[in-house]
C-alpha cells in the first residue's frame, strides 16, 4: 500500500473522530431526543430511559453539559429542582440525529434479515468461509 | 408527571434505540467512512485506524458484517486475501453519517469553548452550583 494512500485513509479516519466523540455515550442520542420538546427534570429523564442507571445518566448529563449540548438549571425551591434543556448547539444537532434515527428505523427489517443470514452461515462455517469460490456474498 | 407524558417520553427514547444499536461500536462510523471509496483489506483498515486493537477491529467488522453493513470477500490466493466492502445498505448510511460528521466538525470550536467554561466553573463549584439565582446559563 502506498504511503499517500495510508495517509488519506488516516485523514478520513480522523474526519469521523469528532462525530465519534460526540456520541461517546450511547445515551446521548436518547437524551437529545427526549429534550426536543422542552426542559425536563432529572427524574423525568430517568423515568423515560429506565434502562440507564442513575450513575451513568448523571455522567451522561454532565458530559453533555460540558460539551455545551444541554444546560442545567437549578431552581431555588425546597426541595431544589434541577432541570435540563437543550442549548442552541444541542438543538442544531437534532436534525442530523433524526436523519440517523430515521435511517435506522427504515432499515431494521433489512438488518434483521442480514443477521439471520449471517447466523445461519456461521453455523455452517466451513462452507461459508472456506468454499474457495471468492466473490461477494449478498450485498 | 402524568402517565401519558411518561409513556410518550419512553416512546421517544425507544425511537432512538435502533440508531444507538447501529453505532454500538464507536469504530463503526470510522469503518464506514474509510470504505466509502471501495473495498479494503483488513490490514489497510487496521493501518488507517491505528488506535484500534486488532481484536476490537475484528469484532467491529464481524458485527458490521452481521448487521448487513459490509461484505467480506475471501480470495483464494496464497496467502488468502480478505477484503471488506460496503453493502448497498452500508452505502445508504454514508449520507446521514456524513451530516453528523459535518455537524461535529462545524461545532468543534463551540464545544471546546463550552468545555473551558464548564471546567472553569467546576473549579469554583459553590458559586456555580449554589448561587441560588436560578436561570439558564449560557445557551
Amino acid at each position: 500500500m502506498r504511503m499517500a494512500k495510508i495517509i488519506s485513509f488516516r485523514d478520513r479516519a480522523l474526519e469521523s473522530k469528532d462525530a465519534i466523540e460526540l456520541l461517546s455515550s450511547k445515551w446521548r442520542i436518547t437524551v437529545l431526543h427526549i429534550l426536543r420538546d422542552g426542559p425536563l427534570r432529572t427524574s423525568e429523564i430517568q423515568c423515560a430511559i429506565n434502562e440507564v442507571s442513575p450513575k451513568v445518566l448523571t455522567q451522561t448529563l454532565r458530559g453533555m453539559e460540558r460539551d455545551g449540548l444541554i444546560d442545567r438549571q437549578i431552581f431555588s425551591v425546597v426541595p431544589p429542582r434541577v432541570e435540563y434543556a437543550l442549548t442552541n448547539m444541542g438543538r442544531s444537532l437534532i436534525k442530523p440525529l433524526q436523519e440517523l434515527c430515521h435511517w435506522a428505523k427504515a432499515h431494521v427489517t433489512e438488518r434483521d434479515q442480514a443477521r439471520s443470514r449471517f447466523d445461519l452461515a456461521a453455523r455452517d462455517k466451513p462452507m461459508r468461509r472456506g468454499d474457495g469460490r471468492g466473490g461477494w456474498r449478498s450485498s
